[in-house]
């Protein structure tokens, strides 16, 4: 009997772990998003860019292999004032887990920002995510600005 | 002394069949890369699109939650002659394989077509592939088109 009990309720109980895993691997991703765009907008530029993993690829208009030093310099130097950061949202996130351990996102973002700091900007981003000591890292940042 | 040989050779063996899968990972990507490409480079949408998911995400100015039939809808708008697609041609591709079913590429794409169909254009892009019954489908596409 033991053995028709185990195959009764394990196969639910195991598709249910699975979708609670799922769904902590979004809820920690969100998390994470959330805290980046806290880090923004407090003018918290290393905050933002912990969330890199130690080596990374950029795509913008270019690719670039690059190293989580690397990302802030590029972020320093992109955005050298709090007003040029301006206020950052992301909106329509959409989460997808494919393993375990690799997870991609796709949001728009929108920086709010003076005219005389360059004007509002936006476009879209998309990311591929990796579960590393137990964090979310970011190992693949593609993000498109709108003309 | 069985367990210290065993150990002894075990690593590397392992590690060589680690570095085998991913290299092998890497072949049928770019195999697939190139099929795509000799797709295009033909007219065949149909035979081009064939490795997208059928369900997927296209990342461009919009993010798209998608079918591969759509895909192909989209790409015969867009592309609606021969002379419109031009000869596609993919260069300095990076493929980093996540895990044993989860690959990142990322490349630069350039259409070489006449001024009268649109002129040449190009850009990067980056795709996240995962392997399903044995095969690679891409599961994102994220194209940027440089101005």
């Amino acid at each position: 009997m033991k053995w028709l009990l185990v195959f009764a309720l394990g196969l639910p109980l195991f598709a249910s772990h699975e979708a609670s895993n799922e769904g902590s691997s979004k809820a920690a991703i969100q998390a994470m998003l959330n805290r980046q765009a806290e880090a923004w907008n407090r003018g918290d530029l290393s905050g933002f860019v912990v969330y890199y993993a130690p080596l990374c690829t950029l795509v913008g208009s270019e690719i670039t292999e690059t190293t989580r030093s690397r990302v802030l310099a590029h972020y320093r130097e992109k955005y050298p004032s709090r007003d040029a950061m301006g206020k950052l949202a992301f909106s329509k996130i959409t989460i997808h887990v494919l393993d375990a351990g690799i997870a991609t996102v796709t949001a728009y973002w929108h920086l709010e920002r003076s005219v005389q700091s360059g004007g509002p900007v936006g476009g879209v981003f998309s990311l591929v995510c990796q579960l590393s000591a137990g964090s979310w890292q970011i190992v693949l940042d593609h993000t498109s600005r709108n003309e």
